[in-house]
């Protein structure tokens, strides 16, 4: 199962390597991550550099395509037709699509989301009806080869959904287990859509 | 608030990218990845590289003091002086010092866990006793000024215990809402004390 990671300077760390370090215990897997120049990208604000092994023209195949999401720079980058004539490219020979957090909107603007139901981060959520997509507040959406996932740590989720539908239940559970993914967090997980105003207004204060 | 990420060839990515991801959020905080040398390193089966910027020479202080877990290369890693003497001498400038999966190893293995109670990834709980400490199997455990986390994702866990402890609950919910973690994975996690042992099984013949 060959696995395309597009990866940019300001994608956000945790929404590729969440589902890397899980898909990449599959046996069989070859995971690709790709950029626009063969060299390394800066993540979030910086602090960590993740490696391109692969230019997007060494790579115009892929049995999954995943595009994570992105802050500083995304607006830019979904809109650059490099990026969109790749995607387009690559979507071609898929059997799965897939974006976590804002990753939708790169999909969206390579027009593979006209007339789909996905997800993406819940800040992000306005910006999948100029796509023609309609957003649906789950933790991840399966809309024919398409599944996108909501913010960030949701791509965890996906991943394993992912490798349900690949590998069957068994293979994912124990890919589960292997990752010891026993979510406990020290306090309640909040929903956008049952947070607060004001525990919004402080997420928008963070620095990422 | 100074945090250094200690990064090998072997290296889990998600141990480090998990807390990375979710304690970059917090504002004023300086994360950096720190290496033997100056370079990148690769991690699981070597799909990935993550850069550090800095070399075990460039870092003297931290506030926290975070070391990631791996699978190749880990038990040869643990012995090597460089890392023992430099987790050392950072563990005296620390307030926290934390590991995440097998991360624990390196603190025991650099004589910080002695008559501690610690955790790790499951599979690893057998390996904190030589190191005089009591392996608890829970997610995090915390004793002193030492949080050690259980298998890979449970770092994400750890990070915002983190921050709740440095920076308070409403930060920490803030992060948690921002990274969107409200886990949902697509069937119930399974802990090792629960998981039957024809899936622990299944877990050593996974690919990393």
């Amino acid at each position: 199962m060959k696995i395309a990671i597009l990866i940019y300077d300001g994608i956000t760390a945790l929404d590729a390597v969440g589902p890397y370090d899980l898909l990449n215990r599959v046996p069989g897997t070859d995971i690709r991550f790709v950029a626009k120049e063969k060299r390394s990208v800066r993540t979030g604000n910086g602090a960590l550099g993740l490696v391109a092994d692969y230019a997007l023209s060494d790579v115009d195949t892929a049995d999954v395509l995943l595009v994570p999401g992105g802050s500083k720079g995304l607006a830019e980058a979904i809109h650059d037709p490099a990026y969109q004539d790749w995607i387009r490219d690559i979507d071609k020979t898929t059997q799965w699509t897939t974006s976590v957090c804002s990753g939708a909107l790169f999909l969206g603007a390579a027009g593979l989301l006209e007339g789909r139901r996905a997800t993406t981060h819940w800040r992000a959520a306005h910006g999948l009806a100029k796509y023609g997509a309609t957003y649906v507040g789950e933790r991840y959406v399966h809309d024919g080869k398409f599944v996108t996932a909501a913010g960030v740590s949701a791509g965890i989720d996906m991943a394993l959904y992912l490798v349900e539908q690949i590998e069957g239940r068994e293979i994912a559970q124990a890919v589960q287990l292997s990752a010891e993914y026993v979510p406990q967090p020290p306090f309640p997980p909040v929903s956008a859509a049952a947070a607060s105003g004001h525990l919004k207004e402080m997420v928008t204060k963070l620095a990422v």
